[in-house]
């Protein structure tokens, strides 16, 4: 830890940065794979930071996990097997099974040190890893997915990193077509889909991978992520049939029998809508 | 300019930062008010910074200057005269030109420096400083609203800095009061009203202040601003009438006749949703 109080991720691919005021580092482990270094911060509770890059902070981590799950979950007609493809930090995990009618989810990470770490800096997001419907794994999610059974899964989601290092192998066409034969005819596909502001590009280049791996509906969702590039993230969803994927369980998202911070069915109609400049430029995709 | 490329606000008040990668200092000035900076950024064209507080980028001012005007400007039914307090970027101004039926708009900045630079480094933003509706003024825009005439004015715009330093008399009781007066019956008034994440106490006494002041509705829209304390940003739209701030003019919203980057029908409906957490926390306020 320098001698600054605050500590700043830089962004080279976007020319913006964020920071959080910090009260110390309390923990850094070196895994197989990638740096891992968590931190206290005056305003934001404890703070991952993996290889440099910003993960989750205690106090903000829910608008991503939630956007990840429910708008997924709701959007299929009734979800029983999930899988997810990183989301180390169990986040994911257990907002997936706020779901009562949800039957597995397999959570696939690489890195068993992330999941280590967050249960020791955040109990409160690995708090279901014990529910009897969650096999938490560590292995390589491409050969996960390449070995999955086909037809096995309503819901991908992929939780990762961004598409460099590790993670580069989960943002490609071969990737997505094992997806799409694990995928049941009326699966969803989710992946964090990184800033529309700052790389619209890389959400269209994901979304031609998508489609040339077979599947026939996108819907990318905005949403806030104040500790990633430009404050503004997105998922984008892929279906493996022609469907509209801005039609979802609205009644079923307005009586959610869960407490969540962020989602509820008004912000899932909310993150449908597309600002206009997302409009001109996803036009020119698929 | 220090050694570093980059550029930092570290915001202390809310224990988070933001910051661009620098190319190089373009032009400082000292105003009789405050600092005003103005930096050419490697990937968000110029950046304005007011005492050290990051105002403006060329890339992303316009999910703040749209959602400050067309979402008041549909929310009325048929605004004539508007004046802004502050805004002397003149990003809102040319907003809110774009609408053919708005009569006037008097823009009053209490820094001509301000209005300057923005000539110089953000003339997008100054291209309708001509147009023959307009009256761009330097003048304490406390003092301009409490000498304003009574019910003169459809829409009252505070686009202003932070709530400390020269705009702080622009959060409190008694400049609502001079709002309250210069709004016809159903006139609308509306603020900046800072991060929903990190700063719900200021806008929930932001609310308390214009019911204090004798609004009687009220609506805090959030949107995505990357450049402000933690990315997200929001607008808090008051009637001088009870009414349904939800109920706006969509149909003319969906044919607006003018080019934007963020607003639209559908982006207007969603920052109408609210998270569960400002659910909660706005119920708590009248």
């Amino acid at each position: 830890m320098s001698d600054t109080p605050w500590f700043y991720e830089n962004f080279e691919h976007t020319g913006s940065a964020i920071g959080f005021r910090i009260v110390r580092k309390l923990d850094e482990v070196q895994s197989p794979f990638q740096k891992i270094e968590i931190f206290e911060t005056t305003d934001f509770g404890n703070l991952m930071v993996i290889d440099g890059a910003m993960m989750v902070t205690t106090r903000e981590n829910f608008f991503y996990h939630e956007m990840m799950s429910h708008a997924a979950i709701y959007t299929h007609a009734a979800p029983k097997d999930i899988a997810i493809i990183g989301g180390g930090d169990c986040g994911t995990l257990r907002e997936c099974l706020k779901h009562a009618d949800v039957r597995s989810v397999v959570q696939c990470d690489i890195d068993e040190q992330v999941t280590r770490m967050a249960e020791k800096y955040f109990p409160e997001l690995c708090e279901s890893n014990n529910d009897p419907r969650a096999t938490v794994m560590f292995d390589d999610g491409i050969a996960y997915m390449r070995n999955a059974a086909p037809e096995s899964l309503d819901i991908i989601i992929v939780d990762s990193t961004d598409p460099v290092g590790p993670a580069e192998g989960l943002f490609n066409r071969a990737f997505y077509e094992d997806c799409f034969k694990a995928l049941r005819p009326d699966g969803l596909l989710v992946q964090q889909s990184e800033s529309p502001l700052a790389l619209m590009h890389l959400i269209q280049d994901m979304v031609g991978a998508m489609g040339d791996a077979g599947f026939q509906s996108f819907r990318t969702l905005p949403f806030p992520q104040p500790c990633y590039p430009t404050g503004w993230w997105s998922c984008t969803i892929a279906g493996k049939q022609a469907r509209d994927l801005a039609k979802f369980r609205l009644p079923d998202a307005a009586a959610k029998p869960f407490r969540t911070e962020y989602y509820n069915a008004g912000m899932h109609v909310a993150a449908l809508a597309q600002p206009e400049f997302m409009k001109r430029a996803l036009q020119q995709t698929r």
